[in-house]
């Protein structure tokens, strides 16, 4: 465990008003976070919100203290002692939830983004945890605040979906052993399997075949592309956000290097979702088209259609990686 | 960790003639405790044989000490002081290699299969745990055996396998604390993960595709049925080896309680593979065919082509769950 100088729920009072916070396009992590401190927050004072401002996806509603999700409005005219901004590697990421750090009296920025710009007035930043949830638990346990089996179901999910069930090489020694601790909460993890895993729609699963009979293979192997337009989404009725681990059957195909998916957005725009196995690169390949992201998975926003922006990536891996 | 009594390695002497065999259809869990505590056994004794009579599933080709495994031979007329016969539940299940036995003082039966029938001179089950490569882990733990990266590495696999990547509910707090235990030693999870679940041929991919288009659903979304025929096998240039795991995308599916994979095999025969996800038990269902298995997962061989199979599970389920 890492010991904390100034752990800063050591600075919270009981008559404080908190807003917990975090990134748009909400996934496991950043809603396991969201909610494991949430609740352990609640504990300590009596004033804490947690804000959303997107759609709460459908696939997370079965985590604990979901009801206590809420969307912020400026017009509330709120304001806040604390805000914590979980998983949250810049301001931009945050969407319209930025407008609340600007009501707040501190800002407590948690992540475990390389990237992390450091915008807190308190940061606690570590680059080599698995997930945000698990330097929440450590902050919890260096607290010595007691967890209950809610907040260790919260917690259990930022591990597990960031680090795509204990598979990628975030993946550590104090993982596992932070796995081990929430376990002994009594969680279900029958139901979080269930619930992340074995709860498909049939749609979903049809469309995923489609993809996997598709999906084109090109530079010698190292390059697999799924190009998504919308009449492919109707024609399954699946909506984007259901299927973007499509990508990952694209990686994980032997000899494959690159995974690209392509998917019409508005604006006659694509969104580009890039994954590697090994060596290359995708961050930077991202960052070609004004994205970012991880080594290892990255996104981009690429003027054109699906065919004319899978043309400019070719091209671009093609100069980079001479393949 | 279990306190052991009499830990079957403390029995072993330095001149001794040992062999390590598991069941035959080898998986993450046989290969991992078979090489992983063959290898420990290395380190105390010489004469240590390794034996498997299937052929060594390619998959599993990187795991360390693979080079010392052998195929018995009865007509080498070998005796042995030990014989651990490692996750294998009964007798039958250990196919050829059972001769071995009558040629062993001593026949050392570790196991984690709740059905097992303690066919051993020493017995060393525990039914909580995970896979056989956790028992295998506490008893060189309690023997203080120094563990290393190739050792580390073949547990893990058991460990990792045999719970879906600890995803099922044998999963335990224990469980990740082995798996914490083992990061420790380095093993190399990106080459694991890469040679599991990362390296998958295209024609695997492009005829689960196929699968997940064509799966049928009945019984009001509870049953998905999978059939594959020999000529699909062909169409796709697939071994049915490969595509095991296809079964476990029908039990997935959102409303589906029973996903049912039927393989044609030789001698107008049908290879039924069950798999439930919550309350519904395919082991008696599988026993009703004669055959057996866990209760979430199952197999039995039919009589009959590929649809009178399927009529004759669809029957038996209706008659005992009314679907």
């Amino acid at each position: 465990m890492k010991a904390w100088k100034n752990n800063p729920l050591a600075l919270v009072e009981k008559n404080n008003t908190i807003a917990v916070i975090s990134h748009v396009e909400p996934d496991g992590d950043s809603l396991g976070s969201l909610l494991g401190l949430g609740l352990a927050l609640k504990k300590i004072c009596g004033s804490v919100y947690i804000f959303i401002n997107d759609d709460f996806p459908q696939k997370y509603k079965f985590l604990p203290g979901y009801k206590y999700i809420t969307t912020y409005d400026n017009s509330h005219n709120m304001d806040f002692d604390f805000c914590f901004v979980l998983d949250c590697g810049d301001l931009q990421r945050l969407g319209y939830s930025q407008s609340i750090l600007s009501r707040s009296q501190n800002t407590v920025n948690v992540d475990h983004h390389i990237s992390n710009t450091e915008f807190g007035s308190i940061n606690i930043l570590q680059s080599d945890a698995s997930s945000t949830c698990e330097i929440i638990y450590d902050l919890l346990e260096d607290f010595q605040l007691q967890l209950d089996v809610d907040i260790a179901t919260c917690l259990y999910i930022g591990l597990a979906t960031d680090t795509g069930n204990f598979v990628y090489d975030n993946t550590t020694a104090k993982t596992f052993r932070v796995a081990a601790d929430l376990m002994n909460y009594n969680i279900n993890l029958n139901d979080i399997s269930y619930n992340l895993y074995q709860n498909k729609s049939i749609n979903n699963i049809r469309f995923l075949g489609h993809i996997l009979k598709h999906m084109e293979i090109s530079s010698n192997g190292k390059i697999a592309m799924i190009m998504i337009t919308n009449n492919l989404l109707e024609e399954y009725n699946v909506t984007i956000n259901e299927i973007d681990s499509v990508i990952n059957y694209a990686r994980d195909i032997k000899g494959v290097e690159i995974a690209v998916m392509l998917k019409e957005i508005e604006g006659n725009q694509v969104k580009a979702g890039f994954r590697s196995k090994q060596e290359a690169n995708v961050s930077t390949l991202a960052q070609k088209f004004g994205g970012g992201g991880h080594k290892k998975a990255s996104g981009a926003t690429i003027k054109g259609n699906v065919k004319e922006a899978r043309e400019k990536i070719e091209k671009q891996i093609r100069i980079d990686l001479g393949w």
